[in-house]
């Protein structure tokens, strides 16, 4: 049996020591504010929203809706962004993508000021994954994981990380958060060959891959800290996420749920970056 | 025995290439041209200059030398970098770092166009390698591993490269060009537990800790492509790599040695980029 590593009381023990800070800043007359784009109304956007929405309200942070209509025009949304940009009272901004095809998104995504790119979607946040040097804010969702193994204590240092997944808002990133914190990080891919022979001689999983139930039992060994950051579709409408719980827990040592696992903490890790913009200024 | 890795032909063979893509570039009017500055006169700067200018030379890329002295500064070199943005008759740039410390050499790297980027100085060519959108260019060293690998009919798509080191120069643009050309990629480094034990799994071992001789033959396997980019001083002024040639060199496939094995490519690697940087205009 393994210790479920829930994302819940992660999430809680953030938005306590945010709201914390929150409280301080607001004494020193600072009002932490987080600006969130949305053009069009896709499920998903909406659901994330209300979700980021509701945790901003219990650390303490205003929120600015931008509601744009899907057909909005590129110099529109421009505007939209130079105007948060020059906002002193905005300390962070939420951008849901991806953006609808008519538009450049490379260069929505590049114009806003990288000190409030609580979310990473410039280049120069991208940057500062890589080399480490801590301008701008990891994506909230490879932050998530860091943030889900500290408060579980585990060290990643001098451990053996395996990441499957090489995508630039999962993969790479957490690749490179984990060789930040001293752990031996292998990036597997899809073209990796004989893939299980990486992830059962790892201690830490994390698996990114984006299909669901891909890694079953023969991927795993006891011993192993699984955090799997997958949510898929079953296809029955259920969420599941890449790794097949039912057979890979009681194998191994400890593993995030899906739902309830890293998901759960990545609005509040949202928050973290508001907050830490704020702290920045 | 193992096969000898040299530079040389790599770089023989680039050249020669780089060489009629100038002279095409020429008959349509556009001469490349490479901006070199200089601050001050340390003696391994002086030399690699000296070998820029004559694989430049050799491919007909025009050199303008910015020779400045060692107590410039920092708006004297800002404005040598404002120069070489505006001049439309310069497609690249190398400075030679690390920059005499009165100066801001984050604020000088940054301040170039990422167009003329050649070596990878500021971090919107840093954040290309890691996305893999190809603006800007790699650093011309971990660019080296690449091309001699190719040139060599190494292939690392779906191998185990293994890169000991995680500098910005070196190690982490290289597992970045690795895992683009669909290498399952390690990053090991001072903090890895066993490091013997990842090196002897790999099929690709790329050595850039910077510590001469320091993976002798107990980290190798029959079988292995070990690329040496250590430089390091034997301490009896010879220089020697990162892996200790005379014992893993028996053991290996194919290794590549230190001198003239992946230093002697970096030049033209520069010249490759000048060449890039021309014809993308």
């Amino acid at each position: 049996m393994a210790e479920i590593l829930k994302g819940a009381p992660v999430a809680a023990a953030l938005t306590d020591e945010l709201a914390a800070r929150c409280a301080a800043l607001k004494a020193r007359g600072i009002a932490p504010a987080l600006a969130i784009i949305r053009v069009g109304e896709r499920a998903d956007d909406v659901a994330y929203e209300r979700g980021a929405i509701k945790r901003c309200e219990k650390v303490g942070i205003a929120v600015r809706q931008y509601l744009l209509p899907a057909d909005t025009k590129q110099d529109e949304l421009l505007r939209a962004i130079d105007g948060i940009n020059a906002d002193e009272g905005i300390h962070g901004c939420l951008m849901f993508r991806p953006l609808p095809r008519h538009l450049d998104e490379r260069e929505i995504c590049e114009a806003l000021d990288v000190s409030k790119d609580v979310d990473c979607m410039t280049e120069r946040s991208l940057a500062g994954v890589f080399t480490g040097a801590g301008r701008g804010f990891a994506p909230c969702t490879a932050q998530s994981v860091m943030e889900l193994l500290r408060h579980y204590g585990i060290n990643p240092a001098r451990k053996r990380a395996v990441v499957v997944g090489r995508s630039l808002v999962i993969g790479r990133p957490v690749a490179m958060l984990l060789l930040a914190s001293n752990a031996t990080v292998t990036v597997c891919h899809s073209r990796t060959n004989r893939l299980e022979e990486f992830t059962r001689g790892a201690d830490i999983v994390v698996a990114a891959l984006g299909r669901a139930r891909a890694l079953d039992e023969d991927y795993f060994e006891p011993g192993q800290i699984v955090i799997d950051v997958g949510i898929n579709d079953a296809g029955d409408g259920t969420l599941v996420g890449d790794v097949d719980f039912d057979s890979v827990e009681p194998l191994v040592d400890a593993i995030t749920p899906v739902p309830a696992g890293v998901g759960s903490v990545t609005t509040s890790v949202l928050c973290a970056h508001v907050i830490e913009a704020a702290e920045r200024r």
